[in-house]
C-alpha cells in the first residue's frame, strides 16, 4: 500500500529528531535496552526463523542461503553481543573536527551531526536487521529497513524486540521502522523518498545493489564486488609475501576482501611461482594462470580475461606475471574494483608509487587483504564497504553515517558593515 | 551524437589519472599557466561573448541574465585572478587526516585523495567555466564541463584557452573537457555515465536542478534554494539583532545566503519590530507578517504560507512572532531549507539548544547569514553550497572535491596466522 509506506517513512524522519537529540549516554543506554529485548525474545526469534528456514527449504533454497538464513540460541546470542559492541563505540555526534577564528572574529567550528533517515535494503541474513539498527541508531539516525521476503517473519521478530526498547526509553518507535511488504514496488517507492530518505545503503549480491543504483533517486552508497589484487614485487621478501596470499586467498575465501588475483613480478616467478602454487594446491585452490605462469609451474589451466575481472569468492585464483611495478599497476586499473589492493616488496620508494597510482578505498603494503574490514581498522564496526569514491571509501563505520556541518560564533559582525 | 560524449568522457577518465599523479607544485604551475593563456586570450573570449550576447538580445532575454552573461575587460580580468586565487590554496591531496597503529602492528592511514571526474552542469555565466576547472584540477581532479547553450560562445573561448595551459604542461588536454552539445539528451547521458563520472554538481535554478536530480545515475551533490532565517530571541541585543538583519537581508538580496525570514520572540515585539521594520522600509525592503506583527506595527501585508517557504531572492521579508525558542526551531524545521540559520541572543545555553535542533549546513550565533561562503568559512574560494546531507555538507572548498581512502603499513600481518 503506497499511502501506508510513505506515512510510515515520514513517522521515521519524525522520529529521527528525537534520535538525533540524544546524547551519548542515553544513545548507550537504549542499545542496551535493545540488547536486552532480544535476548529475552529469543524463543519468539527462533520460532519466527523456523517458519522461515521452513518456507526456504520448501523452496527449494540453496543450502548456503540457508546457512545465512538459519539462527539458532548461539547465533542470536552473537547478534545480542554486537548490539553490545556498538554501544561501547566512541560516539561521532557532536564532535568538532575544525575550529578556526577569521581575521573578523568569527569562530568558525566543523562540527559531526547524523545523517537523519537511513534506508538499510538488503536481503537474507537477518543479523543485518540488528547490527544495522544499532549502529545507525548510535550515529543518532533513525532507519528503516527493507530486508528480504526470505526473513521476513525473522526480521519482523527482531524488529519487535528492539522496538520495544525504544519504546520502554521513551522514543518514538518509528525511528526504528521495518517495511514488511518485500515487493519491489514498495522498495522503489522507498528509494525514491527523496523528502525523507537521506542515504540508501544496499547490502546483498550485485543484482540488488544494480537494481537499487538504477531506481533510487535518494543518495546511495554502494558496495560493489572486491575484485582484490596481491602484487609481489621483484624484491618481495618471499615468506612474507606467501603469507599474505596464503591469508588473502584461502582464511574466508567467500568474503569480498579475499585475494582474487595474484600479479607476480617476472624476476620472482621462477622462485616464487613454484612454492606458491604448490601450497595453493596443498590447500585445494584451483589456479588459472597466464603463458608465463604456465610456462613456469606445470599443470596451471589458462586464465582468461573474465578471469582477471571475477570475484571467485571460492578457492580459485587467477596469476599473471608482469614485468614492471607499472604494468602491475595497469593491470589493477584495468581489472580492479576498488576495492583493496596489497603489494609485497622491500622497496619503500616503489610501495609509494603503487599507493600513489592504485585509487582503490585500501592500498596495503606487505599486510593481508583480509584487515580490510571496519573492525581490523580500528572502526569498531563496519555497515559496509563503500566502493563510491564519494562520502566514504571503504570500510564504513559509524562516522560515516555522520557528515560535518558548519557553527559559527560572533558577536555581531556582519559582511558589509554600514555606517549609515 | 551518442559516441562522441562517451568518447569525451572516457579520454576526460583517462586523463584523471595524470591530474591525480602531480604535486602541489605541479598543479599551481598548471594553474597560473592557465591564468596566463586566458588572459591572452582576452580579445578571443569577449569577441565570442559578444556573439553570445548578441544572439541573447535577439531571443528577449532578461536584462538579468544578459548581466550574467556578459563579459568586459575587468571581468576577464577577475576570472584570470580567481584562478590565481585558487592556485595558491592549500592543496587537499594527500593529506593524512588520521594515522593509527593497531595492536597487531599495522600502520593505519586515512589519505585524501582525488574523487576522479566531476561533472559541472551550470547555466549562463560562462565564469563558472573558469572557476570551475581551476577548483577541480586544483584538487586533483578532471573537469567535464557542460554549460548552458546562452553563453556556448564564451565558454568554448574560455576552454580553449585553458587547455592550452594544459597542452603546455604536457597534460592530456582531455582533463578539461567542455561538451559543446548544449541539448538535453547529451546531458542526461552525461549524468548516467556511471562508469566514469564520481560526482555531478549542478549550479543554477531550481528547475535545472531538479532535472540533474531526475535523471542523474551518478552521485549528484545538490545545492537547492536558500530560505535562511534570522531568530531574535527574548534577550537579544537588540542593536546586534538589527545590524544582522540589516545586512542579512540588503547587502546582497539576490544571493542564497541572505536572509528571508525574520522570527522575533513575543517579549520582544514590542521594543524590537517597530525599529526593525521601519529600517527596513527605510531601504526599501516589503515586509508581510504574520498578525501578531501586524498587530504590532501598522500598514504590513499578511505573510502567506508560502511567503514563509519562499525564497525572495529581493527585497521582501516574511516576519513572525514566535512565543518561545521551541517555536523558533518548529518554524525552521517546517519551512526551512537546511541552508543557513542565524539566532540573535544572549542565553548562550538556549543558543545551543538553538544548534543542537537546527540540522541546517551553517549555524549562526550572532553572525550574519551572509557569512555563509566559502570564502568568508576559510575554504579559499567555494564550488558551491550542498544543503544535501552527505560528503559535504554546506560551503563545499577543494577538499570536498577529494575524499579519505585508507592506507595500511604492515610487515607481513596476516589475519589469521597458520601454524602448519
Amino acid at each position: 500500500m503506497t499511502s501506508s509506506l510513505r506515512d510510515k517513512a515520514i513517522a521515521c524522519k519524525d522520529a529521527a529528531a528525537a534520535i538525533a537529540g540524544l546524547d551519548t549516554k542515553a544513545k548507550r543506554n537504549l542499545l542496551s535496552a535493545m540488547a536486552n529485548a532480544l535476548a529475552a525474545d529469543e524463543d519468539l526469534v527462533l520460532e519466527a526463523n523456523a517458519k522461515d528456514m521452513e518456507a526456504a527449504r520448501a523452496n527449494g533454497t540453496s543450502d548456503a542461503m540457508l546457512d545465512r538464513l538459519r539462527l539458532d540460541a548461539s547465533r542470536v546470542a552473537g547478534i545480542v553481543a554486537a548490539i553490545r559492541e556498538v554501544a561501547i563505540l566512541p560516539d561521532p555526534v557532536g564532535i568538532t573536527t575544525r575550529r578556526e577564528t577569521r581575521p573578523n572574529g568569527i569562530v568558525v567550528e566543523r562540527v559531526r551531526i547524523p545523517l537523519g533517515v537511513i534506508a538499510m535494503i538488503y536481503e537474507a541474513r537477518p543479523n543485518v536487521t540488528a547490527d544495522a539498527a544499532a549502529l545507525c541508531l548510535m550515529a543518532g539516525n533513525a532507519v528503516i529497513l527493507r530486508g528480504g521476503s526470505d526473513a521476513m517473519h525473522s526480521n519482523i521478530a527482531i524488529a519487535t524486540a528492539l522496538r520495544r526498547a525504544l519504546k520502554i526509553i521513551g522514543i518514538p518507535e518509528a525511528a526504528l521502522t521495518l517495511i514488511d511488504d518485500p515487493s519491489r514496488e514498495t522498495m522503489v517507492e522507498l528509494l525514491q523518498l527523496t523528502d525523507v530518505v537521506d542515504l540508501a545503503i544496499p547490502r546483498g549480491g550485485e543484482g540488488l545493489i544494480r537494481f537499487v543504483a538504477e531506481h533510487a533517486r535518494v543518495p546511495v552508497i554502494k558496495h560493489y564486488k572486491g575484485v582484490c589484487h596481491l602484487y609481489v614485487d621483484r624484491d618481495a621478501d618471499p615468506e612474507l609475501a606467501l603469507a599474505l596470499l596464503i591469508d588473502g586467498k584461502t582464511s574466508r575465501p567467500g568474503v569480498c576482501n579475499a585475494l582474487e588475483t595474484l600479479l607476480v613480478h617476472r624476476d620472482m616467478a621462477s622462485s616464487f611461482l613454484p612454492r606458491a602454487i604448490a601450497r595453493l594446491r596443498e590447500l585445494n585452490v584451483e589456479v588459472r594462470g597466464d603463458e608465463a605462469t604456465r610456462a613456469t609451474v606445470a599443470g596451471v589451466s589458462p586464465a582468461s580475461d573474465d578471469d582477471y575481472a571475477a570475484e571467485f569468492l571460492d578457492l580459485i585464483i587467477a596469476v599473471r606475471v608482469v614485468g614492471s611495478l607499472d604494468e602491475a599497476i595497469a593491470h589493477i586499473r584495468r581489472y580492479g574494483s576498488d576495492h583493496t589492493e596489497v603489494i609485497a616488496t622491500r622497496d619503500l620508494a616503489g610501495a609509494e608509487t603503487f599507493i600513489r597510482a592504485i585509487r582503490s578505498a585500501v592500498v596495503m603494503v606487505n599486510a593481508s587483504s583480509r584487515f580490510s574490514d571496519g573492525g581490523e581498522l580500528g572502526l569498531g564496526t563496519e555497515i559496509g564497504i563503500s566502493t563510491t569514491r564519494l562520502h566514504a571509501y571503504g570500510p564504513m563505520g559509524a562516522e560515516s553515517l555522520t557528515v560535518e556541518r558548519f557553527v559559527v560564533r560572533g558577536d555581531g559582525q556582519v559582511r558589509h558593515p554600514r555606517s549609515d
